[in-house]
């Protein structure tokens, strides 16, 4: 898909296609269509961006609220969106022993508790065994620092998301 | 339920209840769990409506992105919110005939092309009459008034499914 095609759709189409590009935000990807005609993909992106750097913070929670948690109730009960599907799939998550399982619910449950919101990890995580370790350190980090880190996360999620469907190669890390 | 029993809701449980009080916007719940706890359910609502009103304008048009069209593919292909579908039943849209179908889709179609976002109307128009008539009455609005008039539809509709969630009716128009 090139940019031509993403400056010529309508917003329901826009919306669908990008609807997702962070998680569960539709009106993120809503609103990033008032900014067309875009550029090419680095642009777009930027859009998304900006949006969600603009929020107050507690629509900056919002966005990290609308996450799933990591090998949480909604992998267990089918509810993930395709992307996070995908995403913890390939990650390993979908096929943790039971006590992997348990210890990972402990650490989201802390994770969940001192900040108010779940932990997102980096897209794609391929080191499966940092998907423990990475709760277990962010736990400790102070609240503002924490929030600040995982918008991050979202944004690198989001760049992989739009690479993906630009079917660019151009944002790998 | 109370509004004890809603600031006990854990995030997941108020992004669950809340999360379509503004159609397709989970992230407004989920930025509004923020603030709490909260008096009642008229600061509750106040909190949604801040929030709404506090985005930028690429915002509140996203707001009203989310949105299904009235009477349009949504419905034909059964994917309404439970609440958009209530609320389009309720007032007749299920069952137009195919002229009434018609001329509502070409009346949406207008709307869109002129003002960006679909036609958002007031929450459950009782009156079946209204249903053509408001759009076309709405077309030739100024689009900055038409923004804030389709805002002050999705502050009604949400202040409804507020209601309805709280069993309260103390938000009968």
């Amino acid at each position: 898909m090139d940019i031509e095609k993403v400056n010529s759709m309508d917003f329901g189409e826009f919306v669908d296609v990008f609807g997702n590009v962070v998680e569960r935000c539709p009106l993120i990807a809503a609103a990033v269509r008032s900014q067309r005609p875009f550029s090419d993909l680095e642009d777009l992106e930027q859009h998304f961006f900006a949006f969600t750097d603009a929020l107050p913070q507690s629509g900056q929670e919002g966005v990290l609220r609308c996450h799933p948690d990591l090998a949480g109730r909604e992998l267990q009960r089918g509810e993930l969106s395709a992307e996070s599907q995908r995403e913890q799939s390939a990650a390993g998550l979908t096929s943790l022993g039971a006590a992997e399982r348990l210890w990972l619910a402990e650490l989201n449950a802390q994770y969940r508790a001192r900040f108010g919101f779940p932990f997102v990890p980096a897209a794609r995580l391929s080191d499966r065994a940092a998907v423990p370790r990475e709760p277990a350190r962010r736990l400790h980090c102070p609240p503002a620092q924490e929030l600040s880190t995982a918008l991050g996360e979202v944004k690198k999620i989001g760049r992989r998301r739009l690479a993906d469907l630009l079917g660019s190669h151009a944002a790998e890390p």
